[in-house]
């Protein structure tokens, strides 16, 4: 079976070997009887199932031992709200603004505490990466946010800032959603991290969190007490009913992921190593092209979203339905920014980017 | 393909047609080459799929045109903080306590503003309906709340309560969640209905909120953007990324029920007269039996969840696993309250009902 090659930018394309098994367990998972949709999240298989998906993401994460792993719901716009609810203790925290995303973070965050944008890169249009040398942190803010992949402009931080070489002792919360488990993270940077799963975990409808365990217990009252991290990481995910088949599903996928290798490595370092060559693919062509063009700084381009424009955008219709005829699907970019975006996530085959790039080629000698 | 009869609280059973087609569909929907899980919500495919199943939804509860349907995240235990965020205006709010659910609904309330106890059954356990007449009503509350099915205590309200006969003005707001879609709605005497999908309407992390759209528009600050009523009906449920994939089976779930007949019935009064059958069947059973026994008030028993215990809790082991092997599954009662529970929601055929029934028997006749 072939199927088409999906750019969308989330929900988005999900392994094939996942949707497989997916689809062959849906009415009976190993012989439970039961669909795991229809199973109680209080039950054996289920906890089974949960358990297994936590421990393979900490191992594919190497998360730490001192930081817990939720599964959340609400996604990233929920966890805007969530996460000063649960750090700011009302008071004050910064924002570093790269795109559309910390932008809706940073403001967001205003209804709970003071903000102080501590950079932005606003001016050239969310197309650079403000060097952290350069940030204009406050004295003590409750935490630092950023957001590491920016799914919208196509900017990723490839290194995470050190906050306690830059004089802060603040925790940094990083926005990771378009991004995780597409690469290693520095967990001595973090205090949390935060991510909904329809990019690169699984279905839409589940959020995860990462959170240092010191950073607890700090909620506002008016945190609803679903949101509140302490009393979720307190009931392992299931203070409300959690969203069981998509923990299911990203289950699947973490499996599906440790399976991966490339070049004598395997799991999350043979990703990256893959997910550096499909990238590098596309952006090489992009950038000897006459008529495509990315704008993003060298140093802050993402590996997953590549915004790119047709420098004659009344071929936009043309080359749209012409991928689509060659099975390249969603390649339409986000309606605030225009053009092009293809998101090459951890689902995306090197052939699918590859596919993308011959038919750039063969648009591109069309309009010669 | 014979499969067991799955008496969950929640996540529960799935129609088997329901689960077939989402298996069938899983790889591919309609042609598109996608999986539901992968499509961007915000194109045309899952726009079609998400108006479907809206449009399916306000015919079957007969919902009217001046309701707004949002479908939401978080399940009954979020909407506890967000009833209160969106409704009370930081004033005062009644509620009605029949169990643990609406325990757990005041108790969260308390958090964002006043809360008065109208009427409560917890003096005999949650075992009785309070009779509207006995009401203590304040003066001015932002909203009266009670929970119209008591999953845990098997209390279901058969009649909602005119507030304006009782001389109130405010608007009810009735927790659904575990018999939503199970019989028809009197809207005329409700403001706001929300329920968890995970009992009568599909998987676990899609919420269901009815709104009357004068009561849009309300929200305290404190209420995070994501979860405010108005912006989520201005945006139809897209202010965020929608839980997709539930919705998708959420839609299906609603066309099975579109198929139902029963005695010249069709749909939801199809499904209502089964469920009336289905319940009577075991209550009758129940009731004349010298090892089972019931505690809820008659005019107070729900249709779909049917708490029971043995007399002598000493064979409750033996009877669990006896039920197993017959393949009657999840009759566990909720650990608060111990005991059995039989949740016999839309998805429960009669002769589940019937098979549990003839168990019952035979495993009463061998304790004789």
């Amino acid at each position: 079976m072939t199927r088409p090659y999906n750019f969308s930018a989330g929900p988005a394309a999900i392994p094939e070997e996942v949707l497989q098994t997916a689809a062959s367990e849906m009415l009976d998972w190993h012989g439970s009887g039961m669909s795991v949709m229809e199973m109680s999240h209080r039950g054996k298989e289920f906890i089974s199932i949960y358990e297994q998906a936590e421990a393979d993401l900490r191992e594919l994460l190497a998360v730490p031992s001192n930081f817990k792993i939720l599964f959340m719901q609400g996604g990233g716009l929920a966890e805007n709200a969530i996460v000063p609810l649960n750090l700011s203790r009302g008071a004050s925290a910064d924002f570093v603004v790269t795109g559309s995303w910390s932008q809706k973070s940073q403001k967001e965050a205003r209804k709970y505490c003071e903000v102080h944008i501590a950079a932005s890169n606003e001016a050239d249009g969310h197309t650079s990466l403000p060097a952290p040398s350069s940030w204009q942190l406050s004295a003590k803010p409750s935490y630092v946010h950023l957001c590491s992949n920016e799914t919208i402009h196509g900017v990723e931080f490839h290194e995470l800032p050190d906050l306690k070489a830059l004089g802060c002792d603040a925790p940094l919360v990083i926005d990771f959603s378009s991004h995780v488990a597409s690469r290693s993270v520095d967990w001595s940077r973090v205090g949390v991290a935060f991510g909904g799963a329809q990019k690169n975990l699984g279905p839409a409808g589940l959020t995860l969190v990462v959170i240092r365990e010191d950073l607890l217990g700090q909620a506002l009252k008016a945190c609803p007490s679903a949101f509140d991290y302490q009393l979720v990481a307190n009931n392992q995910s299931m203070y409300n009913t959690p969203p069981t088949y998509g923990i299911y599903m990203a289950g699947l996928t973490f499996q599906w992921l440790k399976r991966q290798t490339e070049g004598g490595l395997t799991g999350l370092a043979a990703m990256e190593a893959r997910n550096i060559a499909k990238a590098r693919l596309l952006y090489e062509f992009l950038d000897q092209s006459q008529l495509y063009s990315n704008p993003v700084a060298l140093d802050g381009r993402s590996r997953m979203n590549i915004p790119f424009r047709l420098r004659d955008e009344s071929l936009n219709d043309a080359f749209l339905a012409g991928a689509k005829a060659r099975g390249l699907l969603q390649l339409k970019g986000h309606k605030s920014v225009g053009g092009m975006r293809a998101s090459i996530y951890n689902a995306m085959p090197l052939a699918g980017v590859q596919a993308l790039v011959d038919y750039l080629r063969d648009f591109e000698q069309t309009q010669a």
